[in-house]
């Protein structure tokens, strides 16, 4: 057993994230102190009124009101409470104190960011945001980090989940807006108040944070131009696709020339827009986010994902603990490429995976049943089946009648799949195995 | 003007990727200065024969045959010569000196990787890789980092541009696998000779990286099952888009159960599989590459860009050049958040973009030559109008025959769209503008 440091790790808030954060570090403990070389001590969780925190998992013990005393003497300080105060108070006690912070808070970022980042520059500590926009995507860190010898010219996000299952609804099952949002309100995708997100307002935040670490400038929330979807009808989605487009809430965050001023400036903006339909953001379904980034080297990127959802954000907000975590362990950053978990590498005989065979057969009765019989006595379980006529061009030549199957297994192993097709280029009424291919994805 | 101090990076390698990343350090210095708060200076080029680069824009005065004197004082050393000899030896000495090292050297990482990083982690050094798998995708950061408070359970990559392009070409122009391969050839897509590539040798050694990253466990390239795509046939494309299907050549990497041992491992694997059309990946056509992740909290993401190609290599090797470089300044990483650049914020006035007017008009002779001209009046370029009568429960009670027009704008000034809708608004022709929304993604 390798004897590890401890990081004191204080949480602040027990909300839907919050609490998954909590759940997180005491779960996997041993695995992250194998990853970071330090063992990340969950040292306490503080939150409003600790008698009403009984329903969740959080041990009683690490419960605390006291947020002030919590972050005094932790190493790295997580903020999930939300709200500006007395989130800003918190954060900027905590990097006082010497702690690396971890947000996920954009209203805060919009409205406080530049007072947050000088704070930690003078302290030498770091403040990490990734669960901020995007939720699980990782979008933060290639912008600041990735895309950090490249310059950015443009920037077109589904950046709010609501408003793009209540778009996609619309697109995909002819709801009404009206019939879109009860389904996302009932659906959990939509809060009792859903100006924050059908007003674009959320959108907004989360572009003004995008446009500042792309363009290096500050662009706080209220210099973002605001357009919500509350007047995109279902005629206007119809319309859209029958041109060819599809209708997405967009934030654009890009680099323009002011055409009176002939000024290079910065752009940001939130409002529902046509994109083509064969554009990558136009296959962003449901609640999902994506971001689609335009860089003068790299050119399109794009970077997809839940852009919600309490189990999704916290593994942002991890990964930003681990980064931070790792900061402070001598040698850290070179853990991450050990092999500490050192699992065994199986062989492709250990993988199972479905498979799809078309077969020349004979076009005779009984054909199809000598066929699953010799299937199944391989372990092959079909799934699905096919059968089509040779076309003429394909049949000329051929001696007698045939007929091509296609055959869809369920899960098997490549050597019970092997065995199958040895034993069909042996049967009589199998012509032969033109294709074996594997099935991926589902 | 802020003085800053230098740090020294050397070059190893002018091909492609190299000439690139020695032109983007030049150009760009001040701007990069500015972003990792020191100058990157670039303090020479180390090719096998300095007469043969006159071709290349590197000044001569870079160029060396001295790769040994060029790494020693160094504080970054970037290795773009590919190969394993001398790049491993050259890369243990930049390290053993105390240089960060930056390399694209896939081949390298899969067959020394170990060796590597444990030097890196011995003397403290860090050994960056982005551009190794997925061209410019940020791909290795956001696994080592986003990732790190995660469990990736699998990964389906598509990481080889040239077979994507074939098998792309196949689907969607009809081509036989030969065809394709000519065409990718011309279009410099396929080398010349391809076998790296369509042999699934170039994926194997980026899923072993992949899989080494995400597992915490040590996968050497010839640990990878593979297949290549030679075997593909065009009536296999055919047949599995008619299932539903795309053929993709998937670099898998998987935490599976062995059935026999019951023991959990890794699965890495690369072959030419089925994916379902509507999977994200189906819709990674051309040269593209994308790389899909699922992690136990994180879900689905996915990470789609050029995977190829010497500007976009260059940008993910540029990346990881400011990265190592904001590690050698004190409070370097602070800077990312900095808004050195200072643009101005532009409203929203400033915006040109193209727009989609939808209005119920008279259906009535010379209607259309009516709005055209209030759209010229007002600046704004048609580009494309398409009407339709309206539909018979649509016109019950209108008064007069209706017809809808929806009309293409060519970019436009919002000013301008703005005057344009409120004339057609008190046209006598205009019923009502029922839809106004901005084109975007062109």
């Amino acid at each position: 057993m390798i004897e590890y440091r401890n990081l004191r790790i204080a949480l602040l808030g027990a909300g839907s994230v919050g609490a998954q954060v909590a759940d997180q570090l005491l779960t996997h403990a041993d695995e992250l102190a194998a990853r970071v070389g330090a063992r990340l001590e969950l040292v306490g969780v503080a939150v409003r009124d600790v008698d009403a925190q009984r329903t969740t998992d959080i041990p009683r013990e690490l419960l605390t009101a006291d947020a002030e005393s919590l972050i005094l003497g932790s190493d790295i300080v997580v903020e999930l409470m939300g709200g500006l105060e007395p989130a800003r108070t918190l954060i900027l006690q905590a990097l006082t104190s010497g702690a690396d912070v971890i947000t996920a808070n954009k209203a805060l970022l919009a409205t406080h960011g530049p007072e947050l980042f000088e704070t930690a520059e003078q302290v030498g500590a770091q403040l990490y945001y990734e669960a901020a926009v995007g939720g699980a995507i990782p979008i933060i860190r290639p912008l600041r980090d990735s895309l950090a010898g490249d310059r950015v010219t443009r920037i077109l996000g589904i950046v709010n989940g609501t408003t793009n299952f209540i778009l996609d609804r619309m697109d995909k099952h002819g709801e009404t807006m009206e019939q879109a949002l009860a389904t996302a309100t009932e659906l959990g995708y939509a809060e009792a108040d859903p100006t924050a997100d059908i007003g674009g307002y959320d959108a907004a935040q989360k572009a003004g944070i995008l446009a500042s670490l792309a363009f290096h400038t500050l662009v706080p929330a209220e210099a973002v131009y605001r357009e919500g979807i509350t007047e995109v009808s279902l005629d206007d989605v119809r319309a859209a696709r029958k041109a060819g487009y599809v209708v997405k809430l967009l934030a654009i965050c890009e680099k323009i020339v002011d055409p009176l001023t002939l000024e290079a400036g910065v752009s940001a903006r939130v409002y529902p827009a046509l994109i083509p339909d064969e554009h990558p953001l136009a296959a962003v379904h449901g609640a999902n986010n994506a971001v689609f980034v335009e860089a003068e080297a790299a050119g399109p990127l794009m970077f997809y994902g839940a852009g919600a959802g309490g189990i999704q954000t916290a593994s942002a907000v991890l990964g930003d603990v681990v980064s931070a975590a790792r900061r402070h362990v001598v040698g850290g950053p070179g853990v991450a490429e050990s092999t500490h978990a050192n699992l065994p590498v199986l062989p492709i005989s250990a993988v199972t995976t479905r498979y799809q065979i078309t077969l020349r057969v004979a076009d005779q009765p009984g054909v199809l049943a000598t066929i699953a019989t010799l299937f199944s006595e391989h372990g092959v379980s079909v799934e699905t089946v096919e059968q089509s006529v040779v076309s003429i061009s394909e049949r000329e030549g051929a001696a007698e009648p045939a007929a091509t199957l296609v055959i869809g297994t369920h899960e098997a192993s490549d050597a019970d799949l092997a065995a199958t097709v040895a034993a069909l280029t042996t049967s009589t009424v199998v012509h032969s195995v033109t294709g074996v291919l594997r099935v991926e994805g589902l």
